[in-house]
């Protein structure tokens, strides 16, 4: 049995997510498990680094599945290549360690929020961006994000309420830059709870717009309380950035 | 009266091209004539620089409408971009001279040809790109390209088998750079005629794949024999770059 490790990217933009859901197909994993399936002649299941939300996008997603093919893997990801739809694109296929697994191997991995903050609209890349044309202070949403960094219980940042695992996550940095129109926060951590980049983004933005103090970060955190956070920004302008092993 | 310029985005994707056809509305000169004679109160035409064809898109295109309004051009402007569909964008409208108008005052335009020349799949570009994996020879692209460069008559060039005003035009640059897996062909010309863009890149992407030799582009020139240049190449690659005045 080969065990292969299969690198992603898509627009999630038609789809429920990654992770399968009984009946429904338009799942990433749904769709890369049938189509493995098909072209393996094998029940294959796929594991992600991690399980985007619906309509969450990948610039670079990792996948692990195992299989029993004697095919090299160039071949392989030509057909993979072939057969996916045109909004998941299959970027390298290698034969993987025994004991890799997409998640249980991953040590960190990177979200980018974009925000397209202008008021010229922006017809090209508004499928992967939140609008959000409202002047937004960046050091005030740099001061709010540097309380965030470092080993916390994210209970308040997670739309999971009854977690019954540890809420604890080592977030290693946050850095908000502006290109022009556009603002991207990306958020390195070791992990990441259900929502979690979308609530602290949400928040953030409130900070950005003057509704909240930077230094109210610290007291939400200790609060454990999801109430006590910001609202959850739209899954549109989420990126999964980059995975590492 | 007063004079209107206003300079556009959109991504064709979905739309019959520029100019009004008839009864339907999903061209971009229908949405907008639509939506300033209603902003307005009164019938609104509008004149483009040009007409892009079905699923050609527009980085910048220009266009210029007469209306009698008191308004402020940055009020009328956030109106526009209000009822504007998500693909068109409003970048910017002003007062124009009186005898301005957005096709016949026109001295240059750029259209860009994006190419994906890459096996690795583009998700999120490749609504605006022609995909194109095969190895092309950029070289014999450019010693091709270099001859059209000039005032020629283009009719090899032209989809239209009846015209009868001149098809000569002055070709003044086409620039063709890599980036990546990206290949842009820019072309720059006082005019352009129908399909003519597409019908250059489709016969120099004959010549890159070594179908054809760069020099076969002075007979063909010579020809003003529409069966003697490649074919046309797809809408979704092309898009409207710069206008000058």
């Amino acid at each position: 049995m080969r065990n292969f490790k299969l690198t992603l990217c898509y627009d999630g933009t038609r789809y429920d997510g990654w992770q399968r859901q009984g009946n429904s197909d338009e799942t990433i994993q749904g769709k890369l498990e049938t189509l493995l399936t098909r072209l393996l002649g094998q029940s294959v299941e796929v594991a992600g680094s991690g399980r985007t939300d619906a309509g969450v996008h990948a610039l670079e997603q990792v996948c692990s599945f195992r299989a029993e093919t004697d095919e090299d893997c160039e071949t392989l990801l030509g057909e993979i290549r072939r057969f996916l739809p045109e909004d998941i694109g299959a970027l390298a296929l290698c034969d993987a360690p025994p004991r890799f697994h997409a998640r249980l191997s991953c040590r960190e991995k990177t979200y980018v929020y974009r925000i397209w903050n202008s008021a010229e609209p922006n017809v090209f890349e508004r499928r992967w961006m939140l609008a959000f044309p409202q002047k937004l202070d960046l050091e005030a949403m740099r001061a709010a994000a540097a309380q965030l960094v470092g080993e916390h219980d994210f209970s308040a940042f997670c739309a999971n309420r009854h977690m019954k695992k540890t809420a604890v996550r080592n977030l290693r940095d946050v850095e908000i830059s502006r290109m022009g129109g556009e603002i991207r926060i990306a958020l390195t951590a070791d992990g990441f709870l259900y929502h979690m980049v979308r609530i602290v983004v949400g928040t953030l933005l409130e900070v950005g717009a003057g509704r909240r103090a930077p230094e109210e970060m610290r007291a939400i955190l200790a609060s454990r309380d999801r109430m006590e956070a910001g609202p959850t920004a739209p899954a549109q302008g989420l990126t999964l950035w980059s995975v590492h092993y």
